[in-house]
């Protein structure tokens, strides 16, 4: 079983690894990009039988460990 | 327009912060975890009004600036 995890930034949190993407891409003449957010997506190879099981145990890793809930928010796919 | 672009080391070059990871949910009890893989998600605002275009153009960025081809490979999804 694989859960794929997007772990991002709060809307109204300051991104500036995105910020200095779009610098970057602007002074390259990519002139149609209007905004961009840098997160991280995390690949998890799970020996869980269950599929349910497996989500609470991410959800668990994801408020414990991977994601800073203070600032960040995170999405959960079990595939 | 939207672009999430996932960007993620090819197979078989080391991923130390996935590595890292594993290690910390292992002694975190988290025992069912058999593999981690630390990706970067980056979420574009486009004012393109041509999906094709956009798709051409922010495959150009990855090429360019977003991904380092050698050992990252992308993937491009445009909503």
């Amino acid at each position: 079983m694989k859960a794929i995890i997007n772990v991002y930034l709060k809307n109204g949190v300051l991104d500036p690894q995105g910020k200095a993407t779009h610098h970057a891409l602007d002074s390259m003449n990519f002139s149609k990009v209007e905004d961009v957010r840098i997160g991280k997506q995390i690949i998890m190879k799970l020996s869980n039988r269950d599929k349910e099981e497996a989500y609470k145990e991410v959800e668990k890793m994801c408020e414990e460990l991977l994601a800073n809930t203070v600032i960040e928010d995170y999405t959960i796919e079990i595939v």
